[in-house]
């Protein structure tokens, strides 16, 4: 019997223990084949109907018809962040981006190399301890879209309003917050997840793309740089990333068997609420690094009142079974990343640990 | 107890059992640390040993020393097809392609898309059947590179002669052969091959890029599409493929404990003389598509008096417990891949097989 630990990491991160199951009691022999799924071909009909029923249940979940192509493309999301403005950024039109941190940054860092990138708005001089809000934005008249970015795992920060721009579409990385709450994701125009988080192993980069938006990318971009390529093979134009798009699968499935997205919302929800409870009856001893109406439900950051008790906390936390506690690298501090997988008894255990924590330091 | 059968199948493709059953076993604890290997942080220890290893053992087993960095990526062969021109290929100079096939074929659409392609050599006139020998190769002063594609999965051919140009560096797409025999691999001053025929599973790429080519790179690339992002970073820019990287680390430490390749050489030979032998005692009825001295040591590719022959061959043989012996969809026929993982025992059934289904049939 594996002896697993209650694990906060910030991905890769927790998966499922009934999808790991799944996993390895499939591992030598894949229903019957008497292939592993990683020995099958991908133009096979065992393979097949595992992409096609990943595409079918990220639609469902998703609330989404089939004018929403889905994608399981190589790269992670930071190969996102350029084919995004190589496809849509047009030389006369300008790519609008709303800074919120890290990842926005290096996001916003491509568009300049590809073309002309406007800052929408940024919460950079608050020391990005806040999503800002729609009203706030500045996205001009030439704007090909708005790209944002939903939750922020290293400041612990996550939209709980979305900006609409009449005409702009909208287009948002949500790799640490896809399928963890209901929202109306009929909104976006372009939603990309690398899946090491909430959805399967790394190497996996689940996009979605409306229709429409295909016919506005532009011409002259290498083949697998092109959306146009991946849209219409259903990711099948080269190898895919098989073993992720299956471990996708299964993890869609687990959401699916829990009641879908509106289940999973109802238990992050009480995840979060446990944990970010800590944080305001105890303000001066756990400092969380994110305004309260900014908060993210994913990745719940938070400094101690020296860095020697920060060091103490993850330590000790290590030792009682509550692994992957550090903050990120580039800010030091704490953090518990809350993601689907993690349950509300491994959050229970760490409120616990974090009151027990307290008295005795 | 699983029941695994012989799998022919020419990539995704068979793995080694024992490589698998590890995979398996670490599958919900990797290691004591109480996570899966796809849940623990890719800054973490114990994947930087995973990833420090996979490294070491490449250069161990290639025989090269730290002038060469290797890199895992993602996005498959098809997209180095893109990265190669838009890092090496400047706009004075050309980019010399052999042609021997279809993947040949695509590294060239991709340099034609970024830049100026020169058509070196091509066996496209004898309907691929064999490898251009370097005496007939037609490498202009300008070139930046010479491009060829080590192994043809589709038309069963390989080189077993490598072209030598001086002051033109080698590039090699070796995803169906790499690790498949010895060779003097420090001729190549860049080598990338997809995981998933010889090495592991699709979504991680090996690429070993001879460190004085880096200095070569142009400026202007998105980070995610520059060699000079991942090299001094180990291809931990971003979040890598860990999960493939961690099988591919366990692939190369199998290679090493049978001998390294001079062991692997020895018995992918005596796998090829075997099939190849069905062919030379019967040459009207099992008809190979490669010229003898193309002949590929890992996809043997032919051809059986009629279509319907060819469908019962196939369907027959699967019934007998070997697998994925139907040719390419692009030019059908039969193909019986024979990559490193295969073992002679497998050759041996095949063989068997082939003799009964002559006698039968």
């Amino acid at each position: 019997m594996a002896n697993r630990i209650v694990n906060f990491n910030a991905g890769p991160s927790t998966l499922p223990l009934d999808v790991l199951k799944i996993v390895q009691e499939e591992l030598l022999d894949y229903k019957g084949t008497g292939m592993s799924l990683m020995e099958i071909s991908h133009r096979s009909p065992e393979f097949d109907a595992v992409n096609e029923e990943a595409i079918k249940l990220t639609r469902e979940l998703l609330g989404l018809d089939d004018t929403f192509h889905v994608l399981f493309l190589g790269g992670g999301a930071s190969t996102q962040f350029a084919m995004v403005p190589l496809n849509l950024l047009p030389k006369d039109k300008c790519g609008a981006y709303v800074d919120t941190g890290t990842w926005s940054t290096k996001a916003i860092k491509e568009a300049g190399i590809i073309g002309r990138m406007h800052l929408a708005g940024s919460s950079r001089d608050d020391d990005y301890r806040r999503i800002p809000k729609p009203s706030e934005l500045d996205v001009p008249a030439d704007a090909a879209y708005l790209h944002i970015t939903s939750n922020n795992t290293i400041k612990g920060t996550q939209y709980h309003d979305f900006p609409e721009i009449p005409n702009v579409p909208l287009i948002c990385d949500m790799s640490s917050d896809i399928c963890s709450r209901v929202i109306d994701f009929k909104k976006f125009s372009l939603i990309y997840a690398g899946a090491q988080k909430n959805l399967g192993p790394a190497g996996a980069t689940m996009v979605i793309v409306r229709d429409e938006l295909l016919q506005k990318c532009k011409d002259g971009n290498p083949s697998m740089l092109d959306y146009r390529t991946h849209a219409p093979k259903k990711s099948m134009y080269n190898t895919p990333p098989a073993f992720g798009i299956y471990v996708v699968k299964l993890v869609l499935e687990w959401i699916k068997n829990q009641g879908g997205l509106a289940a999973v919302e109802k238990v992050n929800r009480a995840k979060q609420e446990l944990i970010y409870g800590v944080f305001d009856t105890h303000p001066d001893y756990y400092r969380g690094t994110a305004d309260k109406d900014s908060r993210s439900w994913m990745n719940v950051t938070f400094r101690l009142p020296s860095e020697d008790l920060e060091k103490k906390f993850i330590a000790d936390g290590k030792a009682a079974g509550l692994g992957g506690l550090k903050g990120h690298r580039s800010v030091g501090g704490c953090r518990a990343s809350i993601y689907n997988a993690m349950t509300l008894e491994g959050c229970e255990k760490l409120v616990e640990f974090m009151e027990a924590f307290k008295k005795a330091n």
